[in-house]
């Protein structure tokens, strides 16, 4: 089979497509092309015995998503997007990537099944950013979308989208709204979110970590390795069984950093604990306020999703995928 | 002040520009321009001293919205759309009106305001086809979009990027989600759900009419009066109150059947109630098993907007607005 991922090169795209490199097959069928798709080159994954395609592209532009989708591939995980931050910074490129991109896609899946059967199924990333503050403690997947963020919006009417030309029968479609990531690998970075991987990364790397929040602060997080495992369930699943309703909310685990440091101490000591400093700051703490806190994700459960049930367990995966199983010596 | 209505030559549209041509006012402003767009000339409203404009446009079309917003008019009441079922059956068409000419409009509105400090007022008749089955039985504004026709999944596109567009300042908008307009005047037309219409504005004519479904039936009902009323308070109201969340459902009256056909009895008597004919379609039955059938609406009601309370005054008004208050003599 022939799979396509836009966003290849992103941090999930890339686990995904390792992943599919070594399992070499999905749902059961041999994987015979793998093509990777981004506005820069994707590396190709190791260890892949099929063909890689590596396609550079701007999906906003009308006309170039049209070349991925000539291939026809069997199945399509759409994963790019400009990030939150930027696409409250730049209106018009978070509209163009986020919507206009989506909908290109979604166009020209839906021309080329009209010039010849073909219904591809399509996984398409959404976010728990279009929900929007005040919410319930826990919320579910029948909670209404009124996100604050213009990325947020726009996942919410990709997702409407997706629905849609699924209902119209141009595609089998799913949405998925993925918790966020934790432990996210690579260096700190300035989101805001940031600090939620970077105090239990850096320390497991023998290095020091700003907390800019209070303990109390509750949050919902996955592993990168229950993202991929969430986007293959969903790549393969039978999807008569969500009828319509084609988005919805992945489980997490929802703890709060204090919970993530007594974790950290049980997994890699309190000398791993002692580098965390704790500074708190103000814009940071008012921003993280407003996220979502906890998730009904009985839907996606019965469905069969699957992720980590406690923090040791997301620590543990990170110390297996990241650093080969091994803790540093604190001194 | 000037008054722009796109989608002025539908039913809404008119008794829109005819009301605020005989208050002469909104919101205690004199009203010295009504600009009347659509995709055909509209009719100037009677017993208007102002300036009355006509622009027959297509707002799909790029660069002609713009002509409209060049104007600046004051409020923008954006009633313009494919209705559910053409935009069901020519999908192209329904997405160029409803989702691409209303974004149009608003980036005309961004793009005007950032060449010069501009915020007009926006007024978006959206509608309950937001929704989609299965449903609770009263449908709160909290409850999940999941559109079950394009329609109603370009209306709740439109609604995501109102209050996006509002939440960045590039306007101040609101959303408003119509019931069923009951009793439509004109002719009888196909649409599924244009009996409950037909079996009283006929009767009340003289003239026989078809119901197809049975009495039970429950659906969710306002005045065109009513209509025109939420446009108005939505016009003009202190949008602050509604934070980010600037799309909601008005309120109504949720009727069966039955219950329109004893108001008729009370209001007109038996002979009108004899002139409806009995005659079960199981292929309408069927379409308006889905439909919802109440909401709760406690939100727009604190917010000041109100409909009828009993079908007695939904028909009440009808005689008033349409028949000139008199009933026919029944042979």
């Amino acid at each position: 089979m022939h799979i396509l991922i836009i966003g290849a090169a992103g941090m999930v795209g890339r686990k995904l497509a390792g992943r599919l490199a070594v399992d070499g097959q999905l749902g059961g069928k041999g994987v015979d092309v793998l093509t990777l798709a981004d506005m820069v080159e994707a590396e190709a994954p190791a260890g892949f015995t099929g063909e890689v395609r590596k396609v550079a592209l701007d999906i906003s532009k009308p006309g170039e998503v049209e070349k991925l989708v000539a291939a026809r591939p069997d199945v399509i995980f759409h994963l790019a997007a400009i990030v939150s931050g930027e696409a409250e910074a730049d209106f018009e490129k978070g509209y163009a990537i986020n919507l206009d991109g989506t909908r290109f896609l979604f166009e020209a899946i839906r021309l080329e099944s009209a010039r010849e059967p073909y219904k591809p199924r399509v996984v398409f990333s959404s976010s728990i950013a279009v929900f929007g503050a005040p919410f319930p403690e826990k919320i579910g997947d029948e909670f209404f979308t009124t996100p604050l963020t213009s990325y947020g919006t726009q996942k919410a009417m990709g997702e409407l989208l997706l629905a849609d030309y699924s209902r119209r029968g141009f595609f089998d479609g799913i949405g998925i709204r993925l918790p966020t990531i934790c432990i996210r690998p690579g260096k700190p970075n300035k989101a805001a979110s940031g600090f939620f991987s970077n105090i239990l990364r850096e320390p497991l790397a023998g290095q020091e970590a700003v907390l800019p929040v209070g303990e109390d602060v509750r949050h919902w997080h996955a592993s990168p390795r229950s993202a991929v495992g969430f986007l293959l369930h969903a790549a393969t699943m039978d999807l008569e069984r969500l009828g319509w309703r084609r988005n919805l909310s992945m489980p997490g685990l929802s703890a709060t950093v204090g919970e993530q440091i007594e974790a950290l101490r049980r997994v890699a000591g309190d000398k791993a604990v002692k580098l965390i400093r704790h500074e708190p700051d103000p814009f940071i703490m008012k921003i993280v306020a407003g996220w979502s806190r906890d998730f009904d994700t009985s839907r996606a459960e019965s469905l069969g999703f699957t992720a980590e049930k406690n923090f040791d367990e997301i620590i543990r995966v990170h110390v297996e995928d990241e650093l080969g199983g091994k803790l540093p010596t604190y001194s």
